[in-house]
C-alpha cells in the first residue's frame, strides 16, 4: 500500500490542488466581499474634498514597507539557520504568508470593518494583514522542519480565523491596548504553535538530529533575518498607533529597548557560553526579544528608561531559555521547538503583556494630558479607570492564552489527518523533500536525494 | 594576430576607456543641461511660500527608496543563483545601473522636461532614471553570462535612447497609461533582450552548461533578490501615480496580485515538477509576475478580485514559461534567455498591456468619479472616449514591441563589434573572465584561472 | 601563570561584565535625565494643539530607517567579507552600534539638547545617535579582526565622548556645516581608528595572513552590505538637514556623485587590475566614495554637475588608495588599516571637507536666495562672510583630525590595558576566539578549534 502509484500521485497533487483550492475561494470572496476605501476608491476620495496630503497612506505606508520586509526578509531568512532547510525556510514563510495576508484581509474584515455587506480595504489593513502573517510564522517555527507546505497551509487556515477571533475579542469586547501585538501576535502565535508541536510531537526525532545545526554560512543568511527584523521593529510596534505623537513615542520605546536587549543578549551568552564563547543562536533570537516585550506598552509613556529596562530583562531572559528551557521543554514537555519561539517570542509576549498592565495601571491624566484620549480612551471617556483597564489587559493575555492553546490543539489533530503528506522522521529539516536541490559545489550533479524511500511513504 | 600582447592590451583598456569616456562625456552634458528644479533650488523654492511639507519629496523619497532596492538589491541579487557568476550578477547590475540612471537622466530630461534650455531634476527624475534602468537591468537578464561589460554599457547606451523615445511616443503622444510600466519597462526591456540574445545566438553555448545551474547556497542569495523585489513591488508600481488615492489604490492592488501569484506559482511548480517537488527558479522568478502584470491596471479601479485573478494568471503562465517555453525557445527561436526574463517580464507585461486595455475600456465617469481626472485626464476633459482609449493602450503595446525588437536587434549588431570583448563559448557564467576571484574556501590559494587562453584568444 | 584558570575565568567574564556595567549605568543615567521631547510626549504634544501631520516624525522618520538599515546591515555585511569572521564582523557591529546609540543619546543630548536639568529626545535623537554609531563602526573596520569585544565595547565608550566633543565644537561653536558628516563621521571615525590601530601595530601579523582574505561567498555577502549602504547614502546624508528644498537637493545630489564614483570606481579597478581583471575589494568600498565625498556640500548648491565630478573624483581616489597606498601605510606608517577605512573613510571625507570649503566660499544670496536662511544661517542673518565661513570650514577639518588623531592614541593605551583580552597574532581574523562556530559542511562536527592554547594564553 505504502509507495503505490495512487499514493505518490496523491502526494503530488495535494499541494497544488490545495493552493488552487485556496486561492480560488479567497478570490471568490474577495470578488463578493472586498471593497476599496474611501482613502483608496477613485470616486469616494475624491468626493471628500480631501488635501491629497491628508490620505492615511503618507502616514502608514513606510511603516507598512517596514513590517512587509519583517515578515518575508526577516522572518523568512531568520529560519534558514538549518543547513539543509533553506529553500524551505525561507519559501514556506513567501507561500504561507502570501496566503495568510489574503485570507486574513477577509477574516479581520469581516470582524472589524464589515459595512453594509462589504469589507473595506487599505493601506490599514494591509498592515493587519501582514500581522496576522507574522503571528502564523511565528507558528511556523515552532514546527519548522518537520511539516509539510499542505500541512503548513491548513494550520494557516485555522490559525488565521482564532487570531481574528482572539484580537477582536481583546482589542473590540475587553477595550484592550496592543499597539504592537505582545498578545495578539507574539503570544498567540507563540503557544499556537508550541501545542500544535506538542500534539505532532515526534519521540523519533534525533534520526534527524545531525541535519538539526546549522553550519557557518547558513547562521550568516540567519543574521540578515536578524538585523532586518531589528531595525525594523521601531517600525513593527509604532505601524498602526496614534498618528503624532503616539507614532513618534512608540518608534522612540521600541529603539531603546532592542539596544538594551542586544546587550543582554551578549552579556547572557557569553556568560552561560562554554569558555566564554558567543553563541549564534543567542544572538540570532534574543536580541531581538526587547521588540516583543514593549509590544503593548511601547504606545504608552513607559519612559525611556523603562523602556531600556524592559528591553534587557527581555534579552537576559530569552538568552537563558535557549540555554536551560528549551531542552528541558522538549525532554519533559514533549515540546519540539525548531526556533525557540518559546524563548523569542512567547515569554517576552507574556512579559509584553504583563509589562502592558503595569503601565496601563500607572497611567494618569498627568502623564497623558489629552493624549490620553489616543491611548486609552476609555479611560479618558471616564468609561474605566486605570485599575481596571490593568486588570482587562490581564485578563486579556488569559484570553490570549486560552485561544492559543485551544487552537494549537485543535491545529495539531487537523494536521494529524493521515492522508496529509507529513516528512518522515528520518527525512526532517531536509529541503529535498519538498524541493529540486541542487548540490553544494559547482559541477557537482545534483545530489541524489537521500531519502530511503521505505521509509519516505511508509 | 590572437593572443598577441596589443590585443591584450586593448582588452585590459577597453572596460576602462569605456567608462571614463561615457562618464566624462556625461557630466559634461550634465554641467550644459542638468538643474535643480524649483522643489530641490534653494532659490526657487523658497521663493514660492510653500510649505515645507508640501514639497514633493515627502509623497515621492520613500517609494524611490524602494525603487532604488528593488533596481539594485532586487535584480543584483536575483541573478546571482548562477554558481560562478555572482560577481559579474551583483557588479554588472551595479555599474549597468550606475550609468543608466545619469544617462536616462538626460535622454528622459531632454524628452519630457526640457524648458528654456535645461533639464530641471527631482525626485521624479529620480525615479524615472531608475525605471529606466530597470529595463535595462531586464535586457542583461537575457544575455547575462555571455556578455562582457564594455559590451554591457554599449547595449545601456543604446536601449537608455529607445526607452526614451518609447516613453515619449506613449505617454506623450499616444496618451496611454502606464504608471509601473508593463509596457515601457517589462515588455520593452524583455523583447529588447530576447531579440538581441537571438542576435548573440552561440551554437556552442552547451560548453559552458556545467556553470549555467544553481548551486544551494546561490540559490538561497537568489531569493533575496526575490524577497526584496517582491515587498517593494507596490512601491514600484505607485511610485509616479497620481498622490492621494491614486497611489494608494496602485501599491493596494500590487499587494494583492503579488500574494495571488505566489500562490500560483507554487501550485503549478508544484504539479509540473518531478515526483511532485518545487522547483526554485519557478519561486524566484515566476512569483513577481505578478506585479509586473498590474504595472498598467494597478492605478485603474482594477477592484481587490482584479487584482487577485490578474496576479494568479500572471504566475501560472510564467511557472508554466519556465517548464515548457525556455526550452522551445532555444531550440526552436535560438533564444538564449539565461534568466528567463520572458517568463518574467516578457509574457506577464504583454498580459498586463492587454489587462490596461481591458481595464481602461471599461471606465466610467460613475466608477472614477472626479479621480477619472487623475487616473484618465483626456476622459476626464471630453477629448477621447474609454473605447479609443484602450485602442490606444493596445496600439501603445505594438509600438513597444516594435521599438523593443529593431532596437535589440541594433543592440545585437552592435555587440558584435569585432573588437569588442566577449567571453568565449567555454567560459561563459565565469566571473574570472572578468574578476579577480578568490577561492571558495579558507586557506585555498587563488584557484588558478581555468580559462584555456588560447580558446580566450581565439 | 599565562594559561591558569583564574585568567581563564577572567577572560569569561570579562566581556559579560562590561555589557552589564555599560548597560546597567546607562539606565541609570536615562532615569535620571532622558525625557520625551514635545513631538513625543502624550501630553506636551497635544498641549500645542499641533496637526498631526505636522509631528516631525514624518518627515524624518523614513529617513532614519534607512540610516539605520545602513549602520546595521550595511556595515555589518560589508566587514562580512574575510572567509573566517564573519561572526564577528556582523555580531560585534550589532553590540558595537546597539552600545553606541544608547551612550551617544546620552553625550549628545548633554552637550546639544540639556535644559532644564533633562535631555529631550525623539527621532532627531535617533539619527544622530545612529550617525555616531556609524562613526564608531569606521573605527572599527581599522581594527576589525585584531580585537576582543570588551576591547572594541571601551573603545566605542571613550569614541562616543569625543565624538561629541568635536561635533560640538564644529557646528555649535565655529558653526561649520557638515549636513552628512564628512568630517564629523567619516574623517573622524577613520583617523580616530587608524591612530588607534598604529598604537595597536602587531608586527607579526603576518602569522593570521591566510585568513585575511576573503571567500566567493564571503565576498556576496559583503556585496550586500556594499549595496545596502549604496542606495540608502542620500537618505543618510538629508536625514537631518532642512526640511523641503534642503532634504531634496540634499539626496539628488549624493544620489548623482554615488553614481559617477561607482563608474569611477569600475574604471579604475579594471586599469590597475592584473590583467585588466575586476578586484572586489575596489567595488565593495570605492563605490561608496561617492557618499562620503559630498557629506558636506551635498545640502549646499553644489549642482548636480558638481555631484557627479566630486562622486567620480572620491572613487578614482579611493580605488587608487586600495591599490597602492594600503600596503604603503602598513608597510612605512605601521598602520594595519584591515577594512581601508582610509581609502574609504579617511581620504574621501578630508576630500569632502575641502570640497564643503570651495562650495560655501562660493555661496552667495543670488544662488541661495531666502534659502540662504537654512544652509548658512550666519551669513543670511549677516554674522559672517561666505570667505569666513570657508575658513571656518577648513578650520573645523583641523579640529577634527586634531581630535580623531589625540583620541584614537588614549583609545590605542586604553585598549593596551594588559588584563584585556586580545586575539594573539595567529588567531586575528578568526571567530572562534570569540564564538562557538559550527563546521563549513553538513554532517560534519563542530571543527575542533584550532587554536593553539599556549599561544592564545601566552
Amino acid at each position: 500500500m505504502a509507495g503505490s502509484p495512487s499514493r505518490a500521485a496523491g502526494r503530488r497533487l495535494q499541494l497544488p490542488l490545495l493552493c488552487l483550492f485556496l486561492q480560488g475561494a479567497t478570490a471568490v470572496l474577495f470578488a463578493v466581499f472586498v471593497r476599496y476605501n474611501h482613502k483608496t476608491d477613485a470616486a469616494l476620495w475624491h468626493r471628500g474634498n480631501h488635501s491629497n496630503a491628508d490620505n492615511e497612506f503618507y502616514f502608514r505606508y513606510p511603516s507598512f514597507q517596514d513590517v512587509h520586509a519583517m515578515v518575508f526578509v526577516g522572518f523568512g531568512f531568520l529560519m534558514v539557520f538549518l543547513q539543509r532547510y533553506g529553500f524551505s525556510s525561507v519559501g514556506f514563510t513567501f507561500l504561507l504568508a502570501a496566503f495568510a495576508l489574503q485570507w486574513s484581509t477577509l477574516v479581520q474584515g469581516f470582524l472589524h470593518s464589515f459595512h453594509s455587506g462589504h469589507i473595506h480595504v487599505g493601506v490599514e489593513s494591509m498592515i493587519n494583514a501582514d500581522f496576522c502573517a507574522g503571528a502564523v510564522l511565528i507558528s511556523f517555527g515552532a514546527v519548522l522542519g518537520k511539516t509539510g507546505p499542505a500541512q503548513l497551509l491548513l494550520m494557516a487556515l485555522l490559525e488565521v480565523v482564532l487570531f481574528g477571533i482572539n484580537e477582536f475579542v481583546l482589542l473590540h469586547l475587553l477595550g484592550v491596548r496592543d499597539a504592537g501585538g505582545s498578545m495578539t501576535i507574539h503570544t498567540f502565535g507563540a503557544y499556537f504553535g508550541l501545542v500544535l508541536s506538542r500534539v505532532l510531537y515526534r519521540p523519533q526525532l534525533e534520526k534527524s538530529k545531525h541535519r538539526q545545526g546549522s553550519v557557518y554560512h547558513s547562521d550568516l543568511f540567519a543574521m540578515i533575518g536578524t538585523i532586518f527584523l531589528w531595525i525594523f521593529w521601531p517600525s513593527f510596534n509604532s505601524a498602526l498607533t496614534a498618528l503624532g505623537a503616539g507614532q513618534h513615542r512608540t518608534a522612540l520605546n521600541t529603539y531603546y529597548s532592542l539596544a538594551a536587549s542586544t546587550l543582554g543578549t551578549f552579556a547572557l551568552s557569553a556568560l552561560v557560553g562554554e569558555d566564554g564563547r558567543l553563541d549564534m543562536v543567542h544572538i540570532q533570537n534574543a536580541a531581538l526579544a526587547g521588540g516583543v516585550v514593549v509590544g503593548t506598552s511601547s504606545e504608552m509613556m513607559l519612559t525611556p528608561f523603562g523602556a531600556l529596562a524592559a528591553g534587557f530583562l527581555a534579552g537576559t531572559v530569552s538568552t537563558l531559555g535557549y540555554k536551560f528551557f528549551t531542552p528541558i521543554l522538549e525532554s519533559k514537555f514533549k515540546v519540539q521547538d525548531t526556533c525557540g519561539v518559546h524563548n523569542l517570542h512567547g515569554m517576552p509576549g507574556v512579559l509584553g503583556a504583563l509589562l502592558g498592565v503595569l503601565v496601563a495601571g500607572l497611567a494618569t491624566h498627568e502623564a497623558y494630558g489629552d493624549g490620553l484620549e489616543s491611548v486609552f480612551p476609555l479611560i479618558a471617556e471616564g468609561q474605566r479607570s486605570a485599575t481596571s483597564q490593568a486588570m482587562l489587559q490581564l485578563f486579556g493575555l488569559f484570553v490570549t492564552l486560552m485561544f492559543a492553546s485551544v487552537g494549537g490543539g485543535l491545529g495539531g489533530l487537523l494536521l494529524k489527518l493521515p492522508f496529509l503528506d507529513s516528512p518522515p522522521d528520518s527525512q526532517c529539516y531536509e529541503d529535498q523533500v519538498h524541493w529540486q536541490v541542487p548540490g553544494e559545489h559547482e559541477d557537482e550533479a545534483q545530489r541524489p536525494l537521500r531519502v530511503e524511500e521505505a521509509d519516505t511513504q511508509a
